[in-house]
């Protein structure tokens, strides 16, 4: 996978009559789970991609208009792209490094 | 400006020698000072634009790009898009709808 | 203004009836406006302080507090500091470090 | 865990030598390691903690200061709070509402 990016991404859907929102968010993750060529997953706070930044940003476009599809009329969107080239990182990797270090102490 | 959207760029460059950044924050909000067909704002906190979301979208992919055409390894650069859709929204309106309110007690 | 930061503070309230939500935002910031020992300003995606971080601290959880106190449910809130501590940093400054350098081209 | 709120925390060092930071960002989550009475968990791009508001501001004061410690000079934090007051929350039932309805298509 080269040149890809590590990347988290927020949908709030504003406007809405209900407080929880997952059933619109996981209309938006399905967009992910559809696209096959690049891996993802869930967290309790956002949704982490790994991909070419190009693909990813196509992906972020469908998901951000979901919502308006459904009648939404307001949705704020964010994406926090991690762009590292000195050497090729991993959703995994970037975890494990970090964890790997505590437990070693 | 029709199906315009409100959105928050931050570019945050890493492995830089110097504490202060912004020379090379500089370099990427110019290619929104020659980018003639939307408008921006530098805040303390970031930068914001208005402008059709695709336009935005590729001015951020160019400000990205900057910092590694300049040696930098690691570049961490955040979008938060504010779509309205039931009503046009100004950057200047968004603020003030805040103020005037808060004037008016 | 010793050991001050300067700080990002967004608060999203859901499940709102409205899609506009700067009523609920007055309310926040009015927290800001009578408190006189910080500095704030509201730009159109968030509003920004300088003080002490302690301070900063301590209005951000009564900013956050006010929505449910008017019936909201939810609220999302977000806080972003930045904190330099080779040299005193300022709103001002931090927006004139950028800007001067794009206008001295 | 009675009005415990979910947290994400980024904490972002800068003027690193060093375009790897999982070094000093260990040392961080560490904080969280040793409290006992919260729950965290290290994800790709951010860490996420459950437990009560007042508590959480607490430790990230205590991360926050970390990288300075080591000689950092200029350190950006960042915590989002999500708080729902209509029914308790949990990182793993969050995460569930959203992928057990992707899954059920």
């Amino acid at each position: 996978m080269d040149n890809s990016v590590i990347a988290e991404i927020k949908i709030l859907p504003f406007g809405t009559e209900t407080v929880g929102v997952s059933h619109i968010l996981a209309d938006c993750v399905n967009v992910l789970e559809k696209a096959t060529d690049i891996s993802y997953q869930v967290t309790p706070m956002a949704t982490i991609v790994q991909g070419p930044l190009d693909r990813i940003l196509e992906l972020v476009k469908e998901m951000h208009e979901l919502p308006f599809s459904q009648g939404i009329q307001r949705v704020v969107t964010s994406i926090t792209i991690d762009d590292r080239r000195d050497k090729q990182i991993t959703m995994e990797g970037k975890v494990k490094a970090v964890v790997d270090k505590i437990q070693g102490r």
